[in-house]
């Protein structure tokens, strides 16, 4: 069986990639006298007295919803809610396995942005932290947006999420080629919701004292985005502000030419080995489409890269939200933050960079396996959030 | 420490009664490969292709939502969605022990009947079915009318839970006590939520098939409900179409003398050994306020009272809803039930008061910890639901 034909097996033999538990005791009277009734009613009052309280009370103050409309997951496009379960189930169990958070998939069946906002509101009470998951760009921004006065830490993984572990990557690639950091030229193709984050990280477009890269030059299927292209939306027209600063034109192999770096959140074999020798020398390539990435890592090498990371986990330099997400919520909870800020985004980069004492070109980011890492940034955010 | 504190301990130390469960291993790179990326996919695919699929490859087939506003929590009143979590995952946890259900508490901030209906329909895609709780009279019947067409079985439970549990305990009361009875004559004081379900039941309306009792008398804080009071609200009207064939006026005193069977679904402390002296010979008490019930068992008995039930598992006959709601979800998901129709209603009621092959006067019901009774309240759901 393939692994495809192994996920179904798995995914038919669990039916649920993660259920309930139960943390008290029901077997006796008393259990239930306390769990439930009579007992529970004077958690409820002091609740209702002292709404803080329901973080120490219930289960809200470990629980992260996983909401998604089903409009962009994985690679597979609009497949709507039902179709994103299974999904935001592994999203549900990677939060448990790596950060001891309790998860729960929202899927919700609208994909208007009002409703979207609106229902997140209205089931918040329940949760400690909103996870927005595979909403297309740009309405992702949008929801997201809304929402960050909703009083509980609410992030789009797709966007941040991604965009951490990029920059700790490209800070581990910086040192290990020998660049500074801030001098860099990337090139990035996909202006999507995760290239858009990136793109912002980077250049630290509302990261106040963030070291920026040089520049970006983004691209979409169109080629470069630039101020004379006329079929930009608004999200674009805003890339424009912060990339592209000497205004190039042409297409992706145009503007890769004498590049840094090469970050590929779009789709599989765009590149060669010959375009690769096109860049600057020793260039860093993050081609991180799936399930194929722009460009294979054998290949990038034939080319002249000095190191390859991409999406996927059969090759090193895994660039996996599963470095982020997990210690980023876990260290909002435990500090009670009711946003997740930018501080705290770049000190989730900072630490899981510094994971990583002496880069090579097979390790500029933490193994997504690698034990303790969700703690360490659990850690570094938390600390930021008190700061 | 008395219960209260007790309790408010037992939640300080667990920080939620229910979590969530890891049900897949996330260990090597093999087993993230399967229930993440890339091999989530695959199922993704097939639900995609056949929306059926989400019930043997996803947690929604085993899935409940817990859904309250908060607005009538257990004797608490309007506390709002925050204070009512604890008794939502004191639900969860319940659903979990006896039917090994995965509940989830959702509370929502918010108590416009469309806006519950519209977020219950926006959230359905993940779960199997929705459990209504603690939503206040009369919008909890619209509430759960609207959302029949769901697809998924919506179940009031505060309505037909109780409902099913008195069923299941007057017919056994009425075998105990010599009584045929659809020749019961009751007087119910209470017309809200459980009220007019528990009216609904007994009297067979809209349950066909059903023997239904002779006559129930209702009331409520203005005494008997009959057709030239000028305050009743719309379901207290309706109710008027299948109770008090007599049309008898007065206050529950009034009414009381001469019933057979007094069902309290109100409040503590209203009745007295002198008043149960005016019922009918041998009369069944179901007093089920909580915490104190509108007469002590004692009392009741010192008045004549036969067999006595309430709403408390520190007298013997608790009428607790834990005895249905798990086997009749666990029934109706094992069924694919897309409603909990009357008839699984009913089947649910007999089948629990079957349990009790010998009624005594301390034993018309099963205990709620009894082993068992989940799984056979769920084979006869099952049947029912299948026929």
């Amino acid at each position: 069986m393939n692994v495809y034909e192994r996920s179904v097996a798995l995914h038919e033999q669990v039916r649920g990639k993660i259920g309930t538990l139960l943390k008290v005791r029901v077997e006796s009277q008393e259990d239930l006298s306390l769990a439930y009734s009579p007992g529970v009613a004077e958690p409820c009052r002091i609740i209702a007295k002292d709404p803080a309280a329901a973080n120490r009370l219930t289960l809200k103050g470990n629980t992260v919803a996983i909401v998604s409309d089903g409009s962009a997951v994985l690679g597979l496009g609009n497949i709507g809610p039902l179709a994103a379960i299974p999904v935001m189930e592994g999203k549900a169990a990677l939060f448990k396995r790596f950060a001891d958070i309790d998860a729960f998939p929202i899927c919700l069946d609208t994909q208007i942005v009002d409703e979207i906002v609106e229902t997140v509101r209205r089931i918040a009470p329940v949760f400690g932290g909103i996870n927005l998951e595979d909403i297309s760009a740009p309405r992702c921004f949008e929801v997201e947006e809304r929402l960050q006065d909703l009083g509980i830490p609410v992030f789009h993984d797709d966007q941040h999420g991604t965009a951490i572990v990029v920059l700790a990557a490209l800070i581990n690639a910086a040192k290990l080629t020998g660049r500074d950091f801030s001098s860099l030229r990337v090139v990035m193709n996909g202006a999507g919701a995760a290239g858009v984050a990136i793109a912002k990280l980077l250049r630290g477009v509302g990261y106040e004292g963030a070291t920026p890269v040089r520049d970006i030059v983004m691209c979409d299927t169109k080629g470069a985005i630039h101020s004379a292209r006329i079929d930009l939306n608004a999200s674009k027209i805003e890339i424009l502000a912060y990339t592209n600063i000497e205004d190039e034109s042409g297409d992706l192999l145009d503007v890769l030419a004498g590049a840094d770096v090469f970050i590929g959140v779009s789709s599989g074999g765009l590149l060669s080995a010959g375009d690769i020798r096109t860049m600057a020398p020793n260039p860093i390539i993050l081609a991180m489409a799936n399930p194929e990435p722009e460009i294979m890592p054998e290949e990038a090498y034939k080319g002249g890269a000095a190191v390859v990371g991409t999406g996927r986990s059969d090759f090193p330099n895994q660039v996996n939200n599963v470095l982020a997400f997990p210690g980023i919520f876990k260290g909002a909870l435990a500090a009670g933050a009711k946003q997740i800020t930018p501080k705290m985004k770049l000190a989730a980069a900072y630490a899981l960079a510094a994971c990583v004492e002496t880069p090579t070109n097979r390790h500029i980011i933490p193994h997504a396996l690698d034990a303790g890492i969700a703690g360490i940034v659990a850690g570094a955010v938390h600390k930021a959030a008190q700061a």
